[in-house]
């Protein structure tokens, strides 16, 4: 079971955006035992767009489809495959009708030629409806492969996805089971823990597939396995694991499909009762950002203050101008204070502070350029660590990001 | 001049990582006037590796493959390559002094064989230094196509992009001219739109590519030109934009190449001394991140309280409780004072508010999902707008984020 994703538009092409659908759309068919072959993605062009279908009905039984279906000329996905499958065009009552619903109730706005034409679809396909928006999906069969067609916003790509694509794949074929299971290091290099780990490696079965993956001070280790028995697949992948983690226990974080270290943490301080605040200097709100991204956060999280300016540092979260002056804005000091004042602001029981010059020029401090002091106050005290992430402004942000959930995280599993 | 990116990795065929790597070198290529046929992701695996280098050779002049130059096992991309080429992997004594020094200044850690071996190259290669990794990047031909091979790891392959591979290519070819323009627009669906300036875009030159990119609120409408003549080009483009502005003078926003909606605020902000800060509550930090994600925000940015809980809105933000029971946490008089008394703490010119319940379980408040109210206090005063952005949590986030980025930069733009 062999899926391509196709994905249609010249923004993408020109680097406009970015191509998240594609990265949804294979984590959810790989969910249902479909593997994805290739991603291709292809410009706003007829010639270009038919050549892909072809060399994609070669090699896969199913097509995924995105963009290329707005109202607006520019969009060609819908004409191109009419002509690909020598269909025309007819409108589909249940698809205009739920424009018609939508444009009444959320748009609005006046429903124009073009709105309705958005119910035209191919003869030949089974329209799939879009909840979201006035693009219906489309699924074609031609000689054993199957084109699904569906727009290219996100929101309404996922909704088709989970509503009509994935139940109907999954009741049309017999699917292996796909298992993947990654586990987050921090602290050693790629090929320091390839070495470390390279019996165990070598002695990994045929059937179970081993990457690494680095980042930004992360290594995370992807043990895959595919096959139609589940329980066996899973039996030998979890005694790998069984086998590994005692070789990386120092550097072994959590394992990355259960849940993001944000919300391992959450599960902990939920679990124990306990409140968490944050004060950013550096990182400048994306820690509460991440905290914040996953329902339930405000079970243990109180909030934060981005203290982004030295005046907000003293005049809010009142750390002592004595301590900044003799110590440098950007010092343990000065962390440690941070992160047990907005304990106290805020009246959690752990605090997590972040201060540093993440550049490209200094800020408030002449500490060099990467620098970043990150400290954790937790109900029996308070402890910091100095760090330099290098010299690019988005990478040190995110890597200082990082840490702080690390050392966090270490210290609530130890304490709480 | 016609490319293709090739990445290379399992990874992005299970949908556990973004594709970033093509949007980055799609622009990059853009700016000097290469465009982007095709962006080809392929598994770790050889055959289909060579599948599709043999493709991209026949359609594109430059060929850029990601991923898979790592010095573990599952990373090939190498060794196929030297298969493709019919070529050997020798030691390159360049490549490996600097590794050595990498190792001894940043790595410390030992220098295994395995990272000795990073230093291998086809015979037949350029190795393209990388200054940030052990990973070199290779320059071979073959056939009047060009392949360019590059680690996968984001700022290692932005490192050598930019020191030398975009300046090979400019040095090597005669290249046109390529143009986009995009305007931002907010507040009308893309068909009313197009409905709007028809007449506009039917008198549209051959020459100039109108795209329609709705997403979240916005639509973005993209003109592209290429040409030799710069010149002749850049008229084209202005006149066309010249003409389309009056038109949609009520939703347009800024021009999205000239920078995102938060550096159109900061700078209007730095020119008129003025300062400004946040207290967020269901955007929980995002619009202090996307503010402090551009340097030099300090200059106006003083910080923002996450005031998650009611409990921080009354404690830290000192609103007053009262007010709270009235009127529910979110409503238009809670957003107004949060406002106000961010303005007050942190002792800005301009204070920006959010509270809302982005779901999916309703949080302190009884408002239904996706309500969410925006306040924007300025030196004047403070007004404030209810919205209701849907049911799915972060997209009710982004477009609170977004609508409180437009709201901010019309009142600045208008007063300030």
């Amino acid at each position: 079971m062999k899926a391509e994703i196709i994905t249609i538009g010249d923004e993408i092409l020109i680097g406009q955006i970015v191509d998240t659908n594609s990265a949804f759309i294979a984590t959810e068919l790989n969910k249902i035992g479909v593997s994805v072959y290739q991603i291709t993605s292809v410009q706003d062009d007829k010639t270009h767009i038919l050549k892909a279908f072809e060399a994609a009905e070669k090699q896969v039984d199913i097509v995924i489809i995105t963009g290329g279906l707005g109202p607006t000329k520019d969009d060609i996905t819908k004409t191109t495959l009419a002509q690909y499958f020598d269909d025309t065009l007819v409108y589909d009552e249940a698809v205009l009708k739920n424009i018609k619903y939508l444009w009444e109730h959320f748009v609005k706005q006046p429903l124009l030629q073009v709105n309705i034409d958005q119910s035209l679809v191919l003869s030949k396909a089974t329209a799939l409806m879009n909840k979201s928006g006035s693009a219906p999906g489309m699924w074609l069969e031609k000689n054993n492969t199957i084109f699904i067609s569906l727009p290219g916003v996100p929101y309404e790509m996922k909704g088709l996805m989970n509503d009509e694509v994935l139940p109907r794949i999954s009741e049309k074929f017999d699917r292996p089971f796909i298992l993947h299971k990654t586990l987050l290091t921090y602290g050693l290099g790629e090929s320091v823990i390839a070495d470390r780990i390279k019996d165990w490696e070598a002695a990994l079965p045929e059937s179970i597939k081993l990457a690494y993956l680095p980042n930004l001070g992360r290594v995370r280790l992807r043990l895959s396995s595919t096959g139609f028995d589940k329980a066996a697949i899973t039996a030998g992948v979890d005694a790998q694991v069984s086998a590994l983690l005692p070789l990386i226990n120092d550097v072994f974080v959590g394992f990355e499909e259960q849940s993001s270290i944000e919300q391992i943490i959450g599960n902990q301080l939920v679990k124990h009762g306990k409140t968490l605040a944050v004060a950013e200097s550096c990182t400048g709100g994306k820690i509460a950002e991440n905290i914040t991204a996953h329902p339930g956060a405000s079970a243990y999280f109180k909030g934060g203050l981005v203290a982004y300016s030295t005046a907000i540092k003293i005049d809010v979260l009142k750390v002592d101008s004595e301590l900044i002056a003799s110590n440098s804005v950007v010092s343990l000091e000065v962390a440690e204070a941070m992160a047990q004042n907005v304990k106290t602001l805020f009246n959690s029981d752990y605090g997590i502070a972040t201060t540093g010059n993440a550049g490209p020029s200094k800020g408030d401090s002449d500490e060099e350029i990467g620098t970043v002091c990150i400290a954790i106050a937790t109900p029996d005290g308070v402890f910091s660590q100095q760090f330099n992430f290098g010299k690019q402004r988005l990478r040190v942000v995110q890597k200082a990001v990082t840490m702080a959930f690390t050392l966090f995280q270490k210290e609530i599993f130890k304490k709480c």
